[in-house]
């Protein structure tokens, strides 16, 4: 295989990441729940937006999140009643095959971040960490907008674990902010929530 | 609304396009197709491969591919059947929106990332455009392995669209890669592709 | 193309709003929400009723009410969150363009029915309007009812709304009647409400 | 329960139509097809196309196909699989059941919509008949396009059932046009066939 | 046909139930409830637990529960709304013809196990009756818990209607347990809901 | 918690596999794919079918196949491509876990069916592993006939797994035999395929 037919075959790798189901909100009865691209999207987002309010290096914190869960294309997202049942090898060592193919540099870079991420010792690594967090508490809360009860657990879970004073103080404000907020105002506008 | 509270609901905002369907494929008559998340989540990672191989800023010009469809929150992803019929704000001016109510340096900052992308000047906003493309490739090749037959077009339009060395390299090997090719060779090592 | 090509493609470009999510479901985070299609059904339906009691052609109205969403077929439902970022062309021009290549006076029709559901002029015109109003305000109770938290606004909207004196009787009505009605009784019957 | 709420009970059982999967994909092995309500809405308009052309009351038509599917809210969509097995009651008589509680004249008139075709004797019901076998035949010709292998009968039985001359001559259009005609020419004319 | 080919049609057609959504959900407002195979593999579990506690054969009771519904395979799973509208072919009847060309040993086997179920005769019948009432309100209170607001008609009459002792407690503990008890536990022993 | 409470917690455990995915078609690239729940159902239908021809226990075999998979409602499916990353509890171990608040004679009657599968030693126990495979081979042929293009490989695995004479007969049968071959005949027998 080529070091672009690698390259291309990484990149449909990453792509699975659409496929998979985040499995904690399967046990949460939630039949179609996102997937874990879509959560690795927002992570990214987040930790470009912690990064920036604690003075770190926003791009590098976004890339950092954006990158965390590609191991999970191998392992799957191994659901929290498993972890005494099944043991997974150190994401670094997933990485490391994951990137096996690729051109020497491109692998030692992606190999960097998951490094970092796991890590926890750059303040990058730390934001990225606790948007990981922060997004499963939002994702949490939309949830619960949409009807389910068995969510809060998750909200509290995460809003004890998110380390940044940015992560904190954004974590409280999401466990009491509507979900509907950043639209009901635009709408409300208008003088309808509805479509044309 | 407090700056934390508009942190929270750009955060929110944000985590709509997990909601929205990608409406080109909805026109080729996939029904339930990846989100506008999904799909920026790959955007970033392969912006960051591309930026590598290009020696550009990987970790900028992944955020640029992160955050470009964030203006569709508002806008929705217009289909290309709509575009005679259509006038969208520009991106720019979108984002200055949604972007109103953050802490001033985060807001200038997001749009800084929507301006950079839209204005094709760096090296890395170019390999952020042309991981929107590849992405878009790759996708279409999934499609086609999964069964739909309308996604050709895609495919050659996105091959012809790629500006980069870089980017021209993997959208050819990605033209005729076969999608099964990251697993195949791992499954077979195990004498059978299934699940126990 | 023949004129009868010309009106398979007209019709297979009507069957696109199958494929069309309904935008303002998205935004309560309805993931999978009903269609156009879904939508452009009961509206007719109830276009039907509001017109057989007002006394206008209902006929007509059912009609009106079935064509209404055509347009959209070309420019998506743009959410509520986006009317001030885009701007639609009037939905006559794009009827026109979408009957182009229809036999004349099938395309005249068609866009005769555009235009006379547009002006809100005839009665039929305003029960297939109030029809419209009606059935989001039906789905709206039937998604709380389902368990989301996020549609009151809907249902608010939709009861100010209505114009005619049926109209807002039956708006009236729905806003309070359980979703179950219709089938609580049957199944009462039967001492079960599930299936052998 | 009073003759308004009646009325919001029988539209709100006409809404179970969004419900409901046609049974005959089902068969075809199409988890998630569309629903008994999408399909009426497009046999409506294409009732109204074909009653056009024929020279017939194109909103009559139109107004019969719409709802001439209204008594599976009660009997499900029974598949071709189970005829043998299953004794559905006259769809006249599930309609005077459905209407009962209504305002006498309205639920005289929605009898009459069945009535009228089912006794497929007027021109109106004729096209409408019609246009029942060519919604089938289009959605069959999409789910060939988005791979489905095994639909090729109910192409074969649509084009063998329809009766009015128009009917045939649009469903061999039907059975031979490419589904992407509709947006292909409009795609290309903007260089690409994507979203931005 | 030969017998094999008999045999392996017989078990394509018994994965039909894979399809088929049920009936008593859709009539909630659940769009896309468990199909008809999901239930029956529990209904089979469960059949065997209450067996075993009962005292009966419970390998016995297990296969009447994953068996009995596979005469909906031709005739669709009917709503309780339908009941007055169709009638059904005696299921004895049905197994008979969808087991007519197998090998005649499997197919009186077959038979066999329909015709035990439905005489509510053995305990294993009995047992497996029970299961299929519990697993129904084990499934209500699933879908109670992810919002849905419309089966607690389910949930009485399934109480109501189980007949053994080991069913009637079971039903009791089900009707109050929380859904989440089975891992809410083991979650919190780790800290923490979620997954990593 | 009462073993009554610690009985119904297990069935709702069991119940968790309605949610799972099969992560083996994830890999294929079909988003929406059966769940484990679907897969033991028809094992365990299968697992009687050979059985019975076998000779064998029909009413055990079943019940082997249709607890089969219930471990991974701890563990989650994990898919071929993460062997080399995933070390599993031997599920005897889970199972027992699993069942440890049951009343003690149920927990050994369950410990014994994961027992008796795993250790492949029992005729019946033979049978139901073959009826794993054949089941997913059959599956696989759906997905094919569905449009997927990546699915042969399960097919050919799973022929070459099966070790009864029976199951090899079925396996190959299934493997040619076209997945409509069970309602083409009975649908042909109308006249037409499709749906009223």
């Amino acid at each position: 295989m080529s070091a672009d037919d690698a390259t291309v075959a990484f990149l449909a790798e990453a792509g699975h990441l659409k496929n998979l189901p985040r499995a904690g909100w399967l046990l949460a009865g939630i039949r179609q729940p996102e997937s874990v691209a879509e959560h690795s999207y927002r992570v990214g987002i987040i930790a470009y937006v912690i990064a920036t309010l604690e003075g770190a290096n926003a791009d590098r914190a976004a890339t950092l999140g954006l990158f965390h869960d590609v191991p999970e294309a191998r392992t799957g997202d191994v659901p929290s009643v498993g972890k005494q049942h099944v043991t997974l090898q150190d994401p670094n060592d997933v990485a490391a095959v994951q990137t096996a193919g690729l051109p020497p540099g491109l692998a030692a870079r992606i190999r960097g971040l998951v490094a970092e991420f796991e890590a926890k010792e750059t303040i990058e690594a730390v934001c990225a960490k606790d948007a990981d967090k922060l997004e499963c508490l939002l994702q949490a809360r939309a949830y619960q907008a949409a009807g389910n009860t068995l969510v809060q657990p998750w909200i509290d879970t995460m809003l004890a674990a998110v380390k940044t004073e940015t992560g904190r103080r954004l974590a409280e404000a999401a466990a009491s902010q509507p979900v509907d907020a950043w639209w009901h105002k635009i709408v409300a506008s208008y003088g309808r929530p509805g479509t044309d």
